[in-house]
């Protein structure tokens, strides 16, 4: 990977489309040089480390654009290399332009991600930070963003990084009695060491239980509608997912890409499963319909069962809460919603059931106690604020990562507990040490980098 | 529109959408204020201007983004007052966030051109050069680009200005006289005024007579194909689109929006007009066929001929010609295209035509001489490189201002070589001058300006 950086680079960093400004990013030892050779203003070479410079680039006698040009001289920059960004007028043609005249006097396109490739190479970042920096362009909840920042600024960075520093120590002092052989000398106190071995597994493991609120903070916690035929799912559905638009779109400029059947609710994402069949017009016959309801709630962590009161009957009832909870393996949340809450024969109904109490009354149709629905689902995902000091896990490569520690830790406990020689224990904690550094990159492979980096978009 | 200025105004101005980075843009007295309110990482008052700063984002505790701060302190910005651009992570969850914390700080969210209307109300930019700023982002080839940055760096502008300068005076000239009213002197030489008049409506009729030019650079050269029925004109379109298609996407991350049935041959934009007409499979009859064909080349400036020399004698090639020459009454140059160049009978048959080598030969099926004819629409375009000293008018609205200067100054002529009193003379002096100030901007109405400035994206 070394090779990578001897040559300098060029992106456009911005969103590709047409913009007010665009800003395309150089970075490599070349940078100032090839951005001197374009911009036609002033002498770059030798100018202090971010500062802008206003001034025009030409390509020979041809002016291409205005530009403003921001320097960050090594390693004062993110990838700690000479970096220069351009702020041109953001038409495509115009970017097209400067990024093959920086091509034509000695830049390369950049490959997805190859800043950020150069950024953890050069040391700015750990590559569970560097990680990080997709994940948080991609976020789009107060939560998952929240994950993601913490990780970029190295919060599980230094969590491991403490852990494996222990480790290395215990490691070097079992290969030091190595050295002296038949001496049959303990420089690692093994009891000291089980000790830690403890600690260390009880925090691995804590943070491989994390990943199941990670996996939910980051894509989002899914939410299965069940109910009827005719019971005015769709009309529920789009109740919650139109009011979201509406949020979104409410900074013009700012339109985000929503996600088919997804909102976000009191800063967590929620996303809606198997919303097809909802959408169909036609239901699944009736046998086909229950099937398929017990195949939505095993994936869902959140069950919406919708009901019309009118048409379910208090035994009917009592017979669907009992099946559901029966068929309900992992656990999920199950919120009983009274729809038609606009009929005024409901209420008269609704007291009919016992536990009327445990309902939640709404119009999906009339927008009826939409917010009050909404504020159940956010006490049903049951995720807190993200906690600062606490590490969440989000990343699978990283759960498993730390399921290999957790086993050759275990390896290692049962090292010390039973008869077996140094050079086995040293062994296993090796082992142990090189899952935690594949994490945070001490131990990579080019296949690992580039498994990592290519899904980078450009330009980062 | 001076209020304007009270308020600091923030908006979005890369592209909206995922990308590494994006730049948020704060304009107004409190820009680096609010900006310091959100940034933690140091004071930004009272730092030089030109400088950039990296650190972080807070909305009270809770961090929003590391970020790098640019800063320009008036009047050395765009706006020509205090601005701040925010780099951020290009996660549109980011870029909401950042936004809605500057409202929350005292922001308004900008008006869609509101950051280069200031920066004309300022006095950064004149208004025909604030209109090229738009012109300049929605340019999509060489030419179109050429011509509107010549535009935004005052080409047009002091063209004008020039002539204005000279009119004042002769106006203030004749006032003078007015001044004097009983007294019959004449500070102003009715020869020289004559002879200014005339030097300048020489100047506005060839901006006049430009904007055939300009508008044909501006929004491509209309060109249509027409020909028999299944003659292979759906096909040769074909051709010369995805030609276009695989250069534009050459570049990743640079992917411009082409724009269908419109293509780039060096550096001029030509537009296929009635495309639906011929993408349809089954061909209207013949004799539908024919009027719409006349029809086309009524609005094109390039008709492609296209011809199957197997089904078409010489006495029908004739005729053809004759035709098309006789129905083309704004002078469509007529390029003859000998289609299915590949099949082997079809030189021999060619041999027949009398002006054999006026022809293009090509296969569109086999892409075969796509080029050749990429070279005549080329030339047939006869557009020269953008000459720099030569102002070239593209925009509706200056062409109408300087028809309504014309009438003015036609009047301001009639009125030398006849018995008008001067003060006749002076108003219809005053009417050329305010029309030239429309165009500039000296002159101008809040409702002009809404109408220019709310054709711009947001950001600008």
């Amino acid at each position: 990977m070394q090779n990578h950086t001897q040559h300098t680079i060029v992106a456009l960093a911005t969103a590709a489309g047409v913009g007010a400004i665009a800003v395309i990013r150089l970075s490599g030892i070349d940078a100032i040089h090839i951005a001197n050779k374009i911009f036609t203003s002033k002498n770059l070479e030798n100018l202090p480390s971010h500062t802008l410079h206003f001034g025009t680039i030409k390509d020979g006698d041809l002016l291409i654009d205005e530009v403003l040009l921001a320097l960050f001289i090594a390693p004062q920059s993110y990838t700690k290399e000479n970096v220069v960004e351009i702020s041109c007028h953001g038409s495509p043609y115009i970017i097209e332009s400067i990024i093959k005249l920086c091509i034509k006097n000695g830049a390369q396109a950049a490959k997805p991600g190859e800043f950020t490739l150069r950024a953890f190479l050069n040391g700015s970042l750990d590559l569970s930070q560097a990680e990080a920096v997709a994940d948080l362009i991609a976020s789009g909840s107060k939560s998952s963003h929240q994950l993601a920042l913490q990780q970029m600024r190295g919060g599980f960075s230094s969590e491991l990084k403490n852990l494996r520093e222990q480790l290395v120590y215990f490691a070097s002092m079992i290969e030091l009695e190595l050295d002296f052989g038949e001496e049959d000398v303990e420089f690692a106190n093994r009891a000291q060491l089980k000790k830690l071995i403890l600690n260390i597994s009880k925090v691995i493991s804590r943070l491989i239980q994390s990943f199941e609120m990670g996996n939910v903070i980051k894509n989002g916690v899914p939410v299965a509608i069940v109910g009827k035929p005719n019971v005015g799912k769709s009309t529920l559905l789009n109740a919650l997912l139109n009011e979201e638009r509406a949020i979104v779109s409410e900074i013009a400029g700012t339109t985000r890409d929503t996600i088919e059947d997804e909102i976000t609710l009191g800063g967590i994402r929620f996303r809606f499963i198997d919303t097809a069949g909802i959408r169909q017009t036609t239901d699944v016959i009736e046998a086909k319909g229950v099937e398929r309801t017990f195949e939505k709630i095993k994936q869902a962590s959140i069950v919406l069962y919708l009901l019309d009161p009118r048409e379910t009957s208090e035994a009917e009832l009592t017979q669907i809460v009992n099946d559901l909870q029966n068929s309900n393996s992992n656990n999920s949340k199950l919120l009983l919603i009274i729809n038609k809450a606009d009929d005024e024969n409901v209420t008269t109904v609704s007291h009919t059931f016992t536990n009327a109490s445990n309902f939640i009354y709404i119009s999906a149709r009339e927008l009826i106690n939409i917010a009050v629905l909404e504020q159940a689902l956010i006490k049903a995902a049951n995720i807190n604020a993200i906690n600062t000091d606490e590490v969440i896990v989000s990343n699978i490569r990283h759960l498993e990562a730390l399921q290999k520690t957790e086993t050759a830790l275990n390896n290692v406990l049962y090292g010390i507990d039973n008869p077996i020689t140094s050079d086995f224990l040293v062994t296993d904690i090796k082992q142990a040490l090189y899952f935690i550094g594949e994490i945070t990159g001490e131990i990579t492979t080019d296949d690992l980098l580039e498994t990592i980096f290519s899904k980078f978009c450009i330009g980062k």
